[in-house]
């Protein structure tokens, strides 16, 4: 009788277990799915933006202070960059770790290919790029960045580029390099030497042609246009960054926080309350709008309609929305204290915005202004969602 | 004994069927799937871009002549818009047919709503447009397109716009209908009349500012702007569609295959060997393209650097790619016999094209024009990526 008894329900089990993680997990579309890094529990809810829920946390991903994460092609895998030089890659279906690897001392950021084979991390310590699988994060190319007397630089403002291409900076050096993988077991080069000093942060134009880094070290900003690297490394908006010096700069405002929409920039001024807008066909100051602090992240949401802007502390309980055509703020909400960073729908309806020291996060309707949600995350930073994996740059 | 293997079999498979249809479906991500229309059989094949491979196949869609496709918010269902009428849901991840609805006598493609919650079908046959919820594909609204001493019109070009709303021409009427649906309780109608004799087809400008209708009983073209309907519908381009009365036009050119890149419109002419250049800031001709035959498809690589270029017969064997910088042919190609469509990945590293009369499916990269694949399709025409959930307009 207990024999039997184990037969019948043993079997089962084992078979249950045989059909393999695919049956623990809901058969679902990953299109609408997306991750909020929790800084201090260095962990990730994995979140859906359909019905606004929260489907699970992944932890033990380390210090995800500046944290970032790109998707795989088939929007399944997240890959988070941890500041500790970890690279985490989550199984967004099985709320899983499949493979952490510290493959730096520090790092700060990195991006997937424009086929999603590749994953490069921007180092810290060691100076330089690796290059990774996306199947299996295995080693595929270490890049130092060496420059001078055999000197190793800091990389920043690594981003994908049309034509199987990254484009990052070196801090300490100050150059672009442009990394042509279409053949990836040959893999090309192409540097481009004193662009300024100290370029501490970048991004590239929506669609991918222009590539613009921020310098610490001066005013202005570099720009190299990927249709035409021939061309070299120009620099544009020589006012770029000059503030005044009692004004504390309370953040650096990152560059992928720019927005652009038509053929307007929205940049954030560094140290002052203004968002610049830039006509990006001559790369020209159009206007200064007044704002209620020091910009950090600046958006335009999909269609580029509104432009969403958030503030460092003190002024980081407000967000402020400008209308792109008249270029005026036009409304100013209050989702709460810390407020860190936004991230628009695919299709742009709504906003989730993220509120550190409330520990939630909050959806708005961005053409009602309504709060669609409130969602429980424990100090909430960086959103992104799925839909990153189909767009360029970013 | 046998009552021990009984028990000891059974129990197994009947915990397996338990478990659901999930357990026969591979866990995967949805967002590099795609389906390519198989006019001839009323089938589709649903496809991965990933590793160019076909997944499955779903028959019995009806007639599916000028299908077109719009995929859930989640990515993993596409919706299938006949031309007799049908309205089929399709599970991609099981390959199978969810649901499918006969909802008119004839019909023209159709939209899905910005928040993904409605499908609208623009309907020849009873003249209207009819909303369905995503979900299950209950009806929820039916707005006869009603003009004059009550008669019913055609409806074309059905799109989906920011802020909940869809827009649609009436082809009898000469209007063009904005339906906001911000509350789905009280959908509000706004009629724009005498908009041009008999609208054939629309399209929506990348981000969705820009609603134009070409005119098939006149020349130029109806354009509605999106941020100011107050404005009304005003009429562009006077001279597009204008050509030679000897001239035969084999395929009046869709819409939907204009081309946007930065603020350069690339536009097939109607009956002529030419791709027409537009500057979108004045709407007004820059340039004619000559071409290898009358275009039927002008499609942007997704970082608008290069414009693919699908003709009618007799010259549909080839496709042309223009230089977005140069606007001139810089490549032609010979894919074979009754090139109907293109569809480039997310990021644009690759391009599938059906050849019909091949009964093939061939994929190039962009940067290389290798051809990377080549896969079995049934007289194949409309290529759809999942990737088109994200975007406005499609």
């Amino acid at each position: 009788m207990l024999n039997r008894l184990l037969k019948t329900s043993i079997l089962p089990l084992l078979i249950y277990w045989l059909l393999g993680g695919a049956c623990f997990a809901e058969l679902r579309g990953t299109g609408d799915l997306g991750v909020v890094i929790e800084r201090e529990r260095g962990s990730v809810l994995i979140i859906e933006t359909s019905t606004r829920s929260i489907l699970g946390r992944v932890g033990k991903l380390g210090d995800l202070s500046h944290a970032s994460v790109v998707f795989s092609r088939d929007q399944r895998y997240a890959y988070v960059f941890a500041r500790d030089g970890g690279l985490s890659k989550i199984d967004l279906l099985q709320n899983k770790l499949v493979r952490r690897i510290e493959q730096a001392g520090n790092s700060i950021g990195g991006a997937i290919s424009q086929d999603g084979r590749f994953i490069a991390v921007a180092n810290y310590q060691p100076g330089g790029v690796r290059i990774f699988t996306s199947e299996a994060l295995e080693l595929m190319a270490d890049i130092p960045a060496v420059y001078g007397d055999e000197q190793r630089s800091r990389v920043v403002g690594l981003v994908d580029a049309p034509g199987r291409q990254f484009v990052y900076s070196l801090f300490d050096a100050g150059e672009i390099w442009l990394l042509d993988m279409q053949d990836p077991s040959r893999i090309e080069i192409q540097k481009f030497t004193g662009i300024g000093r100290q370029p501490y942060d970048a991004l590239l134009t929506p669609g991918g042609r222009y590539y613009l880094a921020g310098l610490f070290g001066e005013t202005g900003l570099a720009l190299l246009d990927l249709w035409h690297p021939e061309a070299g490394v120009k620099r544009i908006l020589p006012d770029y960054g000059r503030h005044d010096e009692k004004l504390p700069v309370y953040k650096m405002p990152h560059l992928e926080g720019w927005a652009v929409a038509g053929n307007l920039a929205f940049v954030p001024a560094v140290g002052r309350h203004e968002v610049l807008v830039i006509d990006t066909r001559q790369w020209r100051l159009v206007k200064s709008i007044p704002v209620a602090g020091q910009p950090v992240f600046v958006m335009a949401r999909p269609d580029g309609r509104q432009i969403w802007v958030n503030f460092a502390f003190p002024d980081n309980q407000q967000v402020q929305v400008i209308d792109a055509e008249d270029l005026t703020v036009g409304r100013t909400l209050q989702p709460g204290k810390g407020v860190l960073h936004m991230e628009f729908t695919p299709r742009g309806e709504e906003v989730w915005i993220s509120v550190r020291d409330d520990n939630q996060i909050l959806v708005y309707d961005t053409r009602s202004f309504q709060e669609m949600a409130r969602l429980p995350a424990v100090t909430p930073s960086g959103i992104f969602f799925t839909a990153r994996a189909a767009k360029t740059g970013l």
